[in-house]
């Protein structure tokens, strides 16, 4: 892929952890509905909310919040306190202030490629949330745009690429999501190298694998990148 | 102003009416905690939970839901129920539901501005409520580029100028607000005309009014906006 001149990374699990953020708690929401419900229930009660709510709320946290106590109320029959209610406005406020831990390899790597490669933040979810994070990361110098979108598909991919007048083969996009990171880059004609994280978020998963011959690389983690790339 | 190529249109409530509906939801929430406490402290508590969030939350329908939820949880010492913190969830899903309005003259304007000028929507808020406020309005055709940000300051539209290649003597920005239309852009160089609307939410009220003679001007509608530029 050494005549990608343009590289997308996703952000939220690619350059720094997320996910595990949310599983941290997911687990305190567990424990705060025990009593009510198991596990596995409230999983799948929160998560068809989440889904339910999706196009209206967006990604990110704030939406997460709301759909997490929509979602407490309806599997208490009301019967949740406003104390432990409060408890949950405090998981969010304390999602949104968590530090921004970055995956090995990251810093090292873009230092790298922002010599030879325009570089480029392309990522979904709440726009002051996604800022806040960049700022911490320090990252933000390695990066000539970055880009917040409401939803990663093919049409806001194909914008993106024609407001930088960036030619779709020449462009790498760089993410741990098949789903939104890879796919719609894929159908542009753009390339795709899949960077999996150890979790995934049910919204994200893809049962298939791309199929992109000399477009669609699998990588084990980041640190292969530049040499994928001849720099 | 007729040396100003492109026009930059604030949304809310210059292109469509939204703080008429913050000011239902605040009536329904005085309602639903007036056996609590009168509506001034009601009001006051609100807005300065709302403050003391901004940084963390931003602008939009999500993080005044959720601050709602925190105010009515201190404001009852934990008494309120759960039914009634559901009914604040559904207030925040009937605002983010809530058709898009238009104001009086801004279709008609703009299809005449549209021919001979270059026009942007420069917004602040959530990204995907005023992505689908935009849509909802039927007046994306209008605008070469849609400016989303998370703030409304100097810097902020600075990027956007030097991003679109804009120069500032030749830009005019079009809103309700004194604070975050008119005075960054006069600070930059460039033009304002401050539209006022019937109402405004205090965080973006300011006392004076800005001194920048030939570049700065008051109208009363929009309707007087084509006459201005010589359209």
């Amino acid at each position: 892929m050494q005549h990608c001149r343009t590289i997308g990374f996703d952000a939220d699990d690619t350059l720094w952890h997320n996910e595990n953020i949310f599983e941290l708690v997911h687990a305190r929401y567990r424990t705060l509905l025990a009593h009510y419900h198991d596990a596995a229930t409230v999983d799948r009660t929160l998560f068809a909310t989440e889904m339910k709510n999706l196009e209206l709320y967006g990604y990110g946290v704030k939406g997460f919040t709301l759909s997490a106590i929509e979602t407490a109320i309806a599997l208490t029959d009301g019967k949740i306190s406003a104390e432990e209610i409060r408890t949950l406005i405090d998981l969010g406020r304390d999602m949104l202030e968590h530090p921004v831990e970055l995956l090995d390899g990251v810093a090292d790597i873009l230092a790298t490629l922002a010599d030879s490669h325009r570089l480029l933040v392309i990522t979904k979810g709440d726009l002051r949330d996604q800022e806040r994070k960049l700022a911490k990361s320090g990252l933000g110098v390695r990066f000539r745009h970055v880009e917040i979108l409401s939803e990663k598909d093919e049409s806001s991919y194909a914008a993106i690429l024609r407001r930088h007048a960036i030619a779709p083969e020449e462009f790498l996009m760089v993410g741990n999501s098949l789903k939104s990171d890879i796919l719609p880059v894929l159908a542009l004609g753009g390339s795709g190298a899949h960077v999996p994280y150890h979790l995934t978020w049910g919204h994200e998963r893809v049962e298939h694998v791309p199929e992109a011959p000399g477009r669609f690389i699998q990588l084990r983690t980041i640190r292969e990148l530049p040499a994928l790339l001849g720099a």
